[in-house]
Order: C-alpha cells, then sequence, then structure tokens
C-alpha cells in the first residue's frame, strides 16, 4: 500500500524525484483545488508543513484521521499546536537545515554593531566618540552562546576555528560539553557567565524552558560594559519589555535580532515596545534563515524530505524526534 | 651626544618609558610654546610625525636642517611631500600596526553589505526580495585580495583559517606567495581574477603604481553578479567617477569603503560625486585604523617609538623602510 505524503507547498524538484523511488502519493496543496485539498488531507498519512498563517494545523487536524507523522520545514517547532495534535502522531523537526545562514546573520549582527555599521556617521570624531558607534575590536573576545544546537555551534565555529578566535562558553539545559566550545554550563548559571562575556549569542530554541524570558532584567543587567548581544534564536527567550527598558538606559549595550515576540500565535514586527527606535538597537525581520537566496529554502526541504525517507524505510531513524514534553 | 628625537604628537607613558633608556632629548610639540617648538624642531635629528593638517610638513621642513629620520605613525606614508624632503632623509612608515583592526572593519563592511544590514527594512518579502539587500551566503566564498601586505594578509586570515572558509586569491605587484593565499597574481592580472571573486577586498597602498586608479570602469564591469567589494586601503586606488557610475548602473555590487579621494592633499568626505546617496554604498570616515579605542593608538605608537629604537641601537635595521622610488 502507498504512503500518502502531503505538503503543505510545493517540493523543489530534487525532494519529488527523491521520493520516486518509494511507494508514496504525493500531493503538494498548492497544486490542487479546494476539493482536492480535502481528500488529499484526509488520506495522509505523513504531513510535511509549514505551519505558520498559510496553513493553520489546528483547524486542519480533525480532517486528516489517517496521520501518523508530522515533519516541518522550520527548524524550531514553538508554533506547533502541540494540544491539538493527537498523541501518536510523531513529530520530527528541521533542525539543523538553516545553521550556516542563521550562523552567518548571527556574525553579521555582530560586527555590523560592534563596528558601528549601523549607524554610520561620515564624521570621525562623531563616530569614534559617540558610545553608539566608537568600534570595539572583536579578535580574541569572549563569546558567550546560549544553545549549543547546530546554529550554536556553528557561531561557534565561526568565532573560534580561526577568524576571530574568541573564547567560547556555551550554554545547554545539561552543561554537557560541545564541539567548538572552551567551557560550557548548564541554564541555571547563565547569572554567573554573562559579565565575562564580550559577544553574546543567543541561539536557544523556545521551548517551556525558555518561554517567558530566560533573559530578563537581572540578566541584562549583569552584562559586561559594552556587550554586543544578538538574538537568531526566538524572539520570547529575551522579555520585551525589560529589554526595552535596560537598552534604552545602557546605551553601551547594542542588541541585535532577527527573532521577534510572538502574540496570538505569529510574530510581530514591530514590537510592542518602540524599541526599533532605540539607536543601539539593530533589527531585520526574521530572514537569517531563508535569506540567501532560494538555495537554502531548497536544501531544508530537501533535508526534510530526506528524514520522511528514513521513516518510510522503516529501519532507519529519523532525526529531530520532537520530545513534546519540553513544549507542552 | 643625545640624540634629539621631535614627536608631532605627545606619546603614551609606555613609549616615553622605552626611550628613557637611551641617549635621547625628546621633545614632544603639543606640550611646548611656539617657541620652545621652533627650537626643538631646529635640532630635531629624527622625526616622529602624523603628517597630517595638525603638522604641515612642507612648511616645516625647512627649520629642521639636521634631520636624518622620519618615522610615522601611521601605516601609510603617500601622503608625504616627497619632494621637499632632503634625499638624505631616511623615512620609515608604521606599516602593519593597524592590521588587525583594519582587517576586522574590512570584515564587518563585507558582512554588514552581505547580508543587507547597510538598509534593512523590516519587511522580509521587501528585504529577501529587494537586489540592495537579499542576503548572500560567505562560506566557501572567493575572495579577492588586492595587496598581500599587513592588512591584506590579515583579511586573508581571517577568511581563509577558519569561520569562513573562503577561497584567498591575492594581487601584488610581484605576484609571489604570500601566507593563507590559495593563488598570488601580479597586479596586471587584475582584469583576469576580478570575474572570479565573489568578495573583493582592496587593501594596496597608494604609490605611484596604484595611484590615478588601479581600478577604475572596466575594472568595476568585469565584476562578478553580486559581488561585495570593500575599499580599506586608499581612496584613490579606485577612480572615483567611475565607480559612482558603474555602482548607480549595477544595483547587484555592494560596495563598502572607509577612505577616500584626495585633494590637495587632503580626503575630503563626503567625496565630490553623490557616491554616498547611492544605496548600494557603505561609508565609514577613515575610522577602520583608530578605531577600536585608544588602546589601537598607543600600540600604534609604541611600535613606532621601538622601530626608532632600532635605529638609536645602530645594529639593528628597522622595519619599513620607504623605498621614495614607489612615491615619486
Amino acid at each position: 500500500m502507498a504512503t500518502t505524503i502531503v505538503s503543505t507547498v510545493e517540493l523543489p524538484e530534487k525532494a519529488r524525484e527523491l521520493l520516486r523511488s518509494y511507494n508514496v502519493n504525493l500531493y503538494e496543496l498548492p497544486k490542487l483545488g479546494k476539493e482536492e485539498q480535502s481528500s488529499a488531507l484526509s488520506s495522509a498519512e505523513i504531513l510535511m508543513c509549514w505551519c505558520g498563517r498559510e496553513f493553520d494545523l489546528t483547524s486542519n487536524i480533525k480532517s486528516m484521521p489517517r496521520l501518523r507523522v508530522i515533519q516541518t520545514f522550520s527548524a524550531g517547532v514553538d508554533h506547533l499546536p502541540f494540544t491539538a495534535i493527537p498523541s501518536n502522531v510523531e513529530i520530527y523537526s528541521n533542525a539543523g537545515a538553516y545553521s550556516v545562514p542563521v550562523a552567518e546573520h548571527a556574525w553579521a549582527m555582530i560586527l555590523t554593531l560592534a563596528k558601528g555599521l549601523h549607524k554610520p556617521v561620515l564624521n570621525a570624531r562623531e563616530y569614534l566618540g559617540n558610545e553608539l558607534t566608537s568600534p570595539r575590536k572583536i579578535i580574541e573576545s569572549t563569546l558567550l552562546v546560549l544553545g549549543t544546537g547546530g546554529i550554536g555551534r556553528e557561531i561557534a565555529r565561526i568565532g573560534k576555528e580561526g577568524g576571530f578566535r574568541t573564547y567560547n562558553i556555551g550554554i545547554n539545559r545539561s552543561g554537557r560539553p560541545a564541539e567548538y566550545f572552551d567551557e560550557v554550563y548548564p541554564t541555571s548559571k547563565i547569572i554567573d557567565v554573562l559579565p565575562r562575556a564580550d559577544i553574546v549569542a543567543i541561539a536557544l530554541p523556545l521551548n517551556k524552558h525558555t518561554r517567558g524570558g530566560l533573559i530578563g532584567e537581572r540578566e541584562l543587567r549583569a552584562l559586561k560594559r559594552g556587550a554586543i548581544v544578538v538574538n537568531v534564536g526566538r524572539g520570547d527567550v529575551v522579555k520585551e519589555e525589560d529589554l526595552y527598558r535596560v537598552l534604552k538606559e545602557r546605551q553601551d549595550i547594542r542588541f541585535g535580532t532577527d527573532v521577534w515576540w510572538v502574540h496570538d500565535g505569529h510574530e510581530e514586527i514591530p514590537p510592542r515596545t518602540p524599541l526599533t527606535a532605540l539607536p543601539n538597537f539593530l533589527g531585520t525581520p526574521h530572514i537569517a534563515g531563508g535569506g540567501a537566496q532560494r538555495e537554502i529554502a531548497e536544501y531544508a526541504m530537501i533535508r526534510a524530505v530526506e528524514n520522511v525517507i528514513k521513516y518510510l524505510r522503516g529501519g532507519e531513524t529519523p532525526m529531530n524526534k520532537v520530545n513534546r514534553d519540553d513544549y507542552v
């Protein structure tokens, strides 16, 4: 019996080709009319999903009685309506698919902020004399990365392996060692290591351990004078109101973010506080991962398909199985 | 007999301390009144000099009949009035003193431009869809560095040694191999290698070989589609009018510069064309080297003093002897 796979987006040709060797019926929703969509969903066993505004999983899940697997195209799964998903459905994320472009974006924000390129003025005395733009050196800085997963490790690699020769401190849930990190501590020690960092990169997933603001006023106030902080994880890891208050007061801190705060299930840009008006703030509209052209999106989709193929084969274990207990 | 050294600026305490072990009379001009300045200059054998607006060497050199050595604090010496300096005066530059911060600034401009952070908008569709901001990937790019001296080599190192794993092509006068470069070609081959580069970093000194615009319309038109170009060498290595014309037409090229065009002996910022108004242009006011706080300026001054000490000792050869034939 053929397995029915429904994708919420059109797949690249290479991904379709990979699936051709398997006994599957593939339906790509954008190619179908309303009725065909309903029929595809009713037979769906595997859902490959960008579950955002375009495809509302909460309302659609009831129309998928045969669903066994959800594979996301996104790296994060915090936006999934976990309570609505039947407990027998296995969920796989696409963690790691965007590590390289996201880490590059993190470094681009770090350097832009460090050298004052977010607010360049053409007068040298002003440029050098102003706390908002005066250039900071990067080489041999101490880099603190919150999250030692795919993205965090790639940020650490870029800093350490050569280029900027950073000294890398990592934070993860258990404090277990990770490649490219000189020291790693558990989440509970954040407050102790923050004052040591010249640069802080936040690359944490949003789950029940980080939601609601791992980084609040106390953590932000613990930052070293002149610290550069960038967030490419999830907006809600940082408390927005606290961030606004501390950044407004401490102009020595420069903060960049590609990720924003979620309200009613969606990232709101601009955010609710007037953060984007602060001169020591740099924002990009969640484009780090989707950035560098179609090649990245295609790569991510192919990776997701390859993971589904592991499931189809039966013998192999798919990667990135989501532990619902982290989210619910 | 004590040797008389005149410095056009106040030296850091550590530099003064280094000189104390030698038989020298040190005069720092800002500490002296008008008459004392004249008397110091008339006995000066070694001049340590920021020869810019603050100290006009052309008019002062006649008051220094005993002058034997000029040691600049700057890395470049293109601004010196070579024809006014007697031929028996030896000239030493401070090349290399600013390599690390300047190379970091070059990389900061590269990443800012590559990721669209010079013109961030908060709408993802616009950000990604616009040729001016759509993010480019850096990893495994081909990096062409014009100039394989201290700064060029440091730019190549940051790209190659780890981080971004760039493939490095260098250009220097003879085409001799250089550390951190996969291939090196002589200046005459620029036009052949330009189309291969994703990123071009200009780190050439200004001398008679590069003055008048090594990079003109023909070279700029040879750039690969979507190229990122940054200049941290000297403005006049690039022809300003040509640059303006090509950048205006080819919005796929993103250009950043920290160095500007010299008129009447001084860098003019803003420049004579409306370059700074172009959306694919990023400018900083020659702050790459002087940037990261006082520590860099002090380091550079100490280095210059250490070089003078090599001269004082007699046995050692000072570094960076300037070959006047390159400039006149």
